[in-house]
């Protein structure tokens, strides 16, 4: 019987201003849809995997603008319609020197409103084999981090694999409890996890040791997860404010496999690349790849994002892998 | 000393897929700031008076993009920053057949949180010998019905001159009062109003005589407003899809002043004609102009927005003259 | 077992200078995805039936680019990759007494490349149990019309309902055979037929009584197809150059159903209206709704198209039926 | 010897708004290339006559941009590089009751402070057999006025034949002489004029009878103009606001010729029919075409030009026939 | 009695190609408004202080347009309403090794055509305790070097602080008077003052000792202009050609203040970068915050602005410290 | 009696994505024209030598457009109608990594269906004295080849300077003779040539010295191609993934003259700097300049192209020599 990877989480409409401008030179804005874990469903169907993303929407021809948006690429939606709003954030692409901006108008969107029970578990998983979250549906709210809690309880229950993305959002987490009175239950039910030093430290209070800083968090997140299989990492070294070495890192089963290192410049959009990695890692575990393939094949998803406006990675397969082979030199394909 | 017209209600931004494309087709939404009380504000600052629009706002950069696109036209912003959203709305234009449609998205903001008390309404009208308000208002919640009756009170007790548009929205009121309950009491407060007969029956149960409409709505309105002394309306008749014939009407001291009748085609934007009227009404009035020349001007600024796009009139004094003396012939200036 | 819609036809690229400009005066052309087929397989997907979509394409990124437009209205594409080009065509919209103008470049494209037994209609059809095609696709060479009869014998085979549009192009139907000796062999397996006057003369030389137009067509088609169950027409009578009376008319068991006439004007996009029409027809009919009823929707389908920029229908079936409760008025929904 | 048409005037750069928006709206100008007597250079070239345009411009990008937009077409240029401006206009284009709005900008352009003698008319028409100016070139300032008949005798004095264009401008003539003082004089030189009532009276206080107002004018006008061999005319009956009957006129040798008349609705631009009735009327006389030919192509030139957005008429000669053809009804062409 | 700056200049409509085009590829112009002292007017507003910039323009809609946009951002236009044009000039903007170019069509506007005595400055100076105006403007002609001393004697007599820009223009001082014989004579006026290196040695002579550039520059500077308290310079180091280094300097009672260095890349636009740094340096001195304060946030006021499109440096307060606070490293602000 | 350069070769459409869009992310696509031969033509028409561009193509409103793009330079369009199509290439753009992507779409253009003898030779080259070609016309199929070979014997005969560039495309050649069978041939015919290194391996099987590169190709391609007079090269040295040395070489009787290297940054377009280079080569052979000037300014006719959009220099010669004496700083003339 055919399986999938089923992802949960908040769709988010981006407007931006067009060209670089600033919201107040703006007449237009470009339309983007977004959302963490859309972003993944995209990637994985775009490489040709099953993905149905399970998110509430409002019943409007916006919503279902969005809803066409990730149909294109092939993502089957699992739309749990329910009043309010559509989520909604603003991003003046930053330029030089200039910061980019998010103005976040996610507030009452109709999954921060969906109440603990209101989403079947059992039937939404019944086909899967992998479920994917992140740390930002607990951010959001009690409510959300409840069913964050429901989701994981039935997807382990049914022995399904379990990815997750530590994605920690300091402008959220308002609702009275702190990211760590809540984050470290619900990743207990995670085997793959994309991780971050930072934020490892915001969870679990881990202090690795700065001088083997990579392994020493590996060793430390599996000590407070002991029942994850994989950890993923990636690490920039900014070399000057225009250039950024990235590599990625994975740790499975006390061995640690390191990407090749990317120079990456001339940025055309930051936003996206983690999503765009565990996208690439997600695909290659699913598939069974070998892990040293899976790390390369998901930070060239990681590098080649920097080149796509817009919040998903909408390259193929063959273009990831060629990033791979020219190692990035951008050499054109006649 | 110099005294102005002060205007109150909720600031909109309004997001339009480009060339009557449909939401589902759209990768850009043009941006226009709305709103029933600023557009009027607009049409004031543009013929040369003084005009100050009091509304709540988040403080973010997408509500300075908005104060930006009022102050453009000279009017003066006074703005009560409060956490909460920018109200929204998404258009659709319609084309031929196709109607027009509109998704709001303006709940929750920073307008609709406000308390009652929270504005200083004898600090915010001290300048102020004219006031300008709208059904829409009260029809948000109950703080907000509330809020419209600090702000006549006090402008009753300074003696400004007040003026309302009947404004009835059938997607709002669904706060548990009906707007037969709350409008009545707000509408005594006021001097010159824009009515039309669908609302008259909706928030005073009047039923004027068919054979008789304009003047017998005019007679009912007086009857159960007796404070009111300018009373305006417009009717239109539709003498195809694409034809209507347009109107405008006044009441003033058991007179009515009619203007010329327009023959409106090719409308490039169906929305804000009231607000235009009720801009041009307002300035003349307020510079006590005669009633003919009054509802002559009111009403071909009723005609030239059908021409405009976006929600302000942004058709100069002489431009709205042209229209008078063309009769709508359209015939370039050199 | 959950059965579908599959239709079959050649895939198209157009391109369209914006805003009316000529060729020759454009910078940019806007890209749209069109086929006969294709549009009534959107068409019918937005509708909330399930529609498989058969054709041949190249496989390069252009492909992956036409295929993720049809997914984004949820149709299921079925696609046969062989080298050759993607179908093209440029439109030059009219405007005013301009005529649009049409410039095919479809000349080797991957679906006229087809060899006969190249596709396996066994397995293609196996999980259809209605089958749409036209008479563009046995237009074409001398090949398409042979899998044309393939496709029809294996649907006849398996008992599937058949339906076809005439479909009628001069510049096609060039490669040695006339279409009076090919189509009407091909008709014969038809169920279901989208018909026209002139097309019917150059089919079988069937000459109606003018007096009595539409049920003299409707006649001599039953004569010469007796495996007709349902016929359609649509009428367009032109009252000036910028506005039409549009009508549709049904034919089944002896009887005619007919809508009511709408007058369409300030026509958008003059193409795709009969795509439309059969869109709306084939979806009342799989449903098995009343054919009075069937005739009103597709014929309301027909009058939005009209207002659409491109060659799918993208509007929903409560637009579809608020064009019918508003009789085409245009009215703002808010 | 190859023989082609020369025409002298004031090349402009047009900006406009897009999408109908008022300037006060724009972010951008559309850039158009303009000028009576450059509009009807590119309608010759595009009908395949060879075309010179003798202007003045000052050497810069500007310049080079103007100049590769009349080469586009095919028009040979002529320039005499002279310090000062590209003359330069702004049109808001009207839409529906709203009147178009121009904003000349043309003062201090090089061609205005041409100085008599400056340019050598002997050279500059050595190859030519047909020289065409307008009523503009003198408007603008006495030394202009000096050039044109320099231009007019050196032409005559060649034996070229001479056409004109009444091209009464109210917004120039300020430079101290009427244009009654200054026109007879030149247009004693012609042999084929464009005229209008309105400017008949101007130039000539000629009063035609209403009653017979074409034929009069015709008379009065060859009275006042002994050597004028073919005078043309075209007159617009305004049925509606936005419908209008436009029909040419032609007289020759004492026969008065017609084309048939068009009802000209939903008009793309309000500019350059003169112009392109023109170019059409020289293209047919410069090639000895029948004279009721001549006045049919040259109205269905002015007719197609409505639809045709910028200055210029690009339509081809088939397609101004497809117009005579179609009698403007605008069916599309396969 | 509330005070505030005033500014005196040129204003121009700037029309640049969109897209790093080349004129001669364009078909529109993105529209933007400048002029060195409206620049900083813009700057001034959006900080928070009071602006006025007196000017001349014509009375159309183009220059309704201008001043709108100078409204836009809180500016207090001043009109002097004159016949003559809107000064404009087009920008070519460079990339990579082709270099920027600008074409400047300013000749006849009514700035340009103001008569000595014709500004009232008793009258537009009367609530101004700071007044700035730059080199270009007595560069433009003998009647504008009049106008300027005229501000400056009346600024002087009203004992208001005096700001200038040297504002060297190459392509300016046609008239016959160089700018070493007008120049010296208006800069004694002066309390604050951006100067540069290459401008003072052709304003004054000034040879400075190159191994102590900076530091003798503003003690030779101080020489010759013996009333300035504070003197202002940038210096660039071009690094590479697409990187430069980009210092601020103070000099104040004989101590010199210096900001931060800043690498620059990717540079959006090259334009404005000086206005926008005196923006940032009068905004702090007028405030009286401490020199270092004002020389950093002048600074980063220069830095931001290359990021910027478009004549006006529209950052806000809060968004040129963050360029101090992360040293330019344009990591995005959630 | 005036002379001119002639150029053969296939005429293409570019479509491309606007603002580095991938294609699955566009709506609309950028028109460009090509072809190295037409690419050569604008270079040499804007340069100020006559070129005359020799192609087939449909007769449409599609080639119509296309022979405007060149008539708009300048280029002089010699086109032999015929059926078929307009050959058309996709170009995606690169960004950072992410590789630029070209699909072809050129199969069964008019000049791929040319026949031996049907282009007149003898007749189009009669007022020539320079004809060029390259290795692409060739590499289209046996046809081609053979009429290369047709229009080398015809020039040859006249004693007229032949060009040629490599011009080696892998994704080309597929019609069953290798190039290596067919170029050498053809080669012999040349005067001037602009070579490579891996092309002149795979024509002629040539293999030099690393360690001397340039001169041996140089040496090795003249034993095989004796009748050279003039051969050129330019060499990338790529010191990192966005920064490249550019450097540009010729031979002439024994001596290498050697440009002075470029530093490339920030490329706007990697497609058409050869063409470039050769049309800045022929222009100063045609008009007999030192060999040194000759190199240097082909190879700054590279450089600048780097930072033009679309497939045409449009640069003028005094902006390559703006780029020569600024040696690439890209600093803004005013």
């Amino acid at each position: 019987m055919s399986k999938l990877i089923s992802l949960f989480g908040e769709y988010l409409l981006r407007l931006t201003p067009p060209q670089q401008q600033k919201m107040i030179q703006a007449d237009t804005l470009e339309m983007h849809w977004a959302g963490s874990e859309a972003n993944i469903a995209v990637s994985l169907s775009i490489f040709g995997d099953e993905a149905k993303y399970i998110t509430a929407l409002p019943d409007n021809e916006l919503s279902r603008a969005g809803i066409s948006a990730m149909r294109k690429y092939g993502v089957n939606p699992a739309i749990h319609y329910k009043d309010g709003r559509v989520g909604t954030y603003y991003y003046e692409s930053g330029q030089g020197a200039r910061p980019g901006k998010i103005i976040y108008d996610r507030q009452y969107s109709s999954l921060s409103l969906l109440q603990p029970g209101e989403l079947k578990w059992e039937e939404l998983l019944h086909d899967s084999d992998w479920f994917h979250w992140s740390g930002i549906t607990p951010a959001l709210n009690e409510n959300t981090a409840l069913i964050s809690k429901e989701a994981l309880q039935a997807a382990a229950a049914k022995g399904i694999t379990i990815s997750a993305d530590f994605n920690y959002r300091s402008t959220l987490w308002k609702y009275g409890k702190s990211c760590r009175e809540v984050m470290p239950e619900l990743l207990q039910y995670c085997n793959v996890l994309l991780a971050d030093v930072d934020t490892a430290k915001l969870y679990f209070g881990i202090d690795p040791d700065p001088a083997n800083l990579v392994e020493d968090t590996f060793r430390l997140l599996k000590q407070v997860m002991p029942g994850l299989g994989t950890i993923a990492m990636t690490m920039r070294v900014q070399e000057s404010a225009s250039s950024n070495q990235y590599t990625g890192y994975l740790w499975h089963d006390n061995e640690i496999y390191q990407s090749r290192p990317y120079n990456i410049q001339q940025i055309a959009e930051r936003i996206g690349a983690g999503d765009a990695f565990m996208g690439g890692l997600i695909h290659k575990l699913y598939n069974k790849q070998p892990f040293q393939d899976a790390i390369e094949f998901a930070t060239a998803c990681g590098v080649i994002k920097h080149s796509i406006t817009g919040d998903f990675n909408v390259a193929t397969k063959v273009e990831v892998e060629t990033i791979m082979q020219q190692k990035g030199s951008g050499k054109i394909i006649r």
